[in-house]
């Protein structure tokens, strides 16, 4: 693979973002910033880049459909989506995968970038709906096995694992009439910028954010996955004996590429939720969220290493509005009493009655790590920490 | 309430359920039975009921549809149901919320059937789609405020608790093209049997069998749940902080009701996943399913207290059927080596990365308990026995 130019990238001044990696460009907030809005402003916004971010002139730029069911492949420009089809939003969590990735970090080398607790972020995304541009090429739910297609999407980013960043979510997901996957061109009611995706995007919705496709120039229906290495050799949750890339490719093709995210929360602010002295009233803040449109019913926080637990007061106005399924984040706050050198440490339940598990399980890729204990990096052992 | 009559009950021989309560008529397969048969046949699905089996004669029963988008309130026959709709099949699991009830009640009281694991079956039922019929009354997915609105059930059966057994589910799971939600008049191929909801009963693949109301006698849309105390007063994953009837009084209506069930898998074979003496090539079975149509996608098994897993073989051919959504459950198998009396425990991770949690949170009323642990009742410390 020749080696990738960044010299385009965005001129990045100073910001508020924690740098992870500089060429491709990750970057996640301070998380006392991340809590400090519902929907999360742009500044405070992870951004997430598998090579050098294309800098696409809107006017020229068309996006090929074609694939199984349609008859006359096409191209689609900007300015049809736009005039042509209703205009639509969505407020919704952006999470990745490796999000939280640090804590199986430190119970195991994972590969990846490390990650901290910021790599998520909750917008209004809006532009038309998948499911509008697929009707008018002839693909609607009446498609012949539906539950074996899917949606393959390409997009212009060239990357450093594969000629470009590609994925693809099941065809059911785009066509469900309350999946809400929209082909957006504004966040948060502006044009996307380039670190989001200009001139447009995919947004899948309870999916993790390697779904939502940027830059996007190809939508494929297909009868297999994307084969894409995203999709394929990356964002799986691989078993625990799997230790190297070795092992890996022997169970790429064993293993579900991941859809939905899971349950999961973070307390934020105490930033790292700690003490020298023990406070009677502690006000913490933080994050829940659960995927495929799953609200979160209840989060628990605890000041003393899980031994008593109290109720947060939720913040979750995504789950009042006129989608059925629920897509945007919970914030929450707690006032609880604290130890000293004891981590406060939260624990969502989701509308299904999922629970965060106490302990990480690890995965090599480490991915979706929801576990409400993390690591003292000190002692390698599991704690509170 | 007056006092109920059971003397109309069906007469029951020998047979192989294990009986929890005698009137109303609550009884669990064997475990080592209810894995037998990928689907269950009905000598080994459980039976729930609130009050004495009513004794409906087919040709009489109609069902009343009325409420908000409906102009002209009607009554539906069976005939009409079997005749005018098409048939439809859904290989689904029905579950109680209360399965496993019995570890939480290990770990403190709680209300309810003790149920241990077997509270819970993997059926076909066939009969016709809740949309179809809704259709033909004028409710679609284009009526207002969509979101808002349920779709309330009620049963001919008396009850303890109430004056019928009632329910809801949200109007867009009814509506929704791939929520499979049927009118069923058969199970496993055969007419319904009294203790399963002769002539006609709901079915809602994915959701706690409270919601699948039998012996239906109305539907009603409206833009509340259900009054029903199986609604509002029932099946409610209340705080940890609740301990009785009177404080569960303060949080009913604070709390949601539960929709879709969470990731569960138990041993089922050995059956009590113990053993006096180590054995090194156990062969162990059990089940394992998630809520809402998450497939499974990897369990793990351990013989030595959760040091070491082993990844299991799945059966799960409700993944591959054409259903977009999966909603049978998945049966496994695996050989590990096991200890003297320690209890072999199971680990389900389902296709969106949840997994079930360690140590059970208890709840009042002793429902969704899926963690892995379980208690020792002679030390009532949490265990791995």
């Amino acid at each position: 693979m020749s080696a990738l130019d960044y010299s385009n990238d965005p001129k990045r001044g100073p910001h508020p973002l924690i740098v992870r990696k500089d060429a491709p460009y990750n970057a996640e907030p301070d998380i006392t910033d991340l809590v400090k809005n519902y929907i999360t402003p742009e500044e405070y916004f992870f951004c997430r880049n598998h090579g050098p971010l294309p800098d696409i002139t809107e006017s020229k730029h068309l996006i090929e459909i074609q694939g199984i069911g349609i008859e006359n492949p096409t191209h689609i420009s900007l300015k049809d989506i736009k005039e042509n089809y209703e205009k639509s939003s969505v407020m919704m969590v952006m999470q990745c995968a490796g999000n939280r990735r640090d804590g199986l970090h430190k119970v195991k080398h994972t590969k990846g970038v490390i990650w901290g607790p910021g790599a998520l972020g909750n917008a209004v995304y809006s532009g038309c709906r998948l499911r509008d541009v697929l009707a008018t090429v002839g693909v609607t739910t009446k498609i012949k096995n539906l539950s074996k297609l899917h949606v393959a999407f390409e997009s212009v980013e060239q990357c450093e694992e594969d000629k470009c960043y590609g994925s693809s979510i099941p065809l059911s997901k785009a066509l469900d009439e309350f999946g809400d996957v929209l082909l957006a061109y504004e966040m948060n009611y502006s044009t996307l910028t380039r670190d989001h995706g200009f001139p447009i995007r995919v947004v899948v919705p309870g999916y993790i954010g390697g779904r939502s496709v940027k830059y996007l120039k190809s939508i494929t229906i297909q009868d297999y996955e994307s084969m894409s290495y995203y999709q394929r050799r990356d964002y799986k949750i691989l078993p625990e004996n799997v230790l190297d890339e070795d092992s890996a490719n022997n169970y790429w093709c064993k293993v579900p590429s991941i859809g939905e995210y899971n349950v999961q929360s973070y307390v934020c602010n105490p930033a790292d939720g700690m003490h020298e002295a023990a406070i009677a009233n502690q006000k913490v803040q933080g994050y829940a969220l659960s995927g495929g449109g799953r609200s979160i019913q209840r989060v628990d926080v605890s000041g003393d290493d899980g031994k008593t637990w109290t109720t947060a007061q939720l913040y979750q106005p995504a789950a009042e509005g006129d989608n059925c399924r629920v897509w945007g984040w919970c914030l929450w706050t707690a006032t609880i009493p604290t130890k000293r050198n004891v981590r406060i440490v939260s624990r969502a339940v989701d509308s299904s009655g999922n629970v965060q598990q106490e302990y990480p399980v690890w995965n090599y890729r480490g991915v979706m790590n929801n576990s409400w204990r993390t690591v003292d990096p000190h002692t390698i052992e599991m704690s509170n920490i």
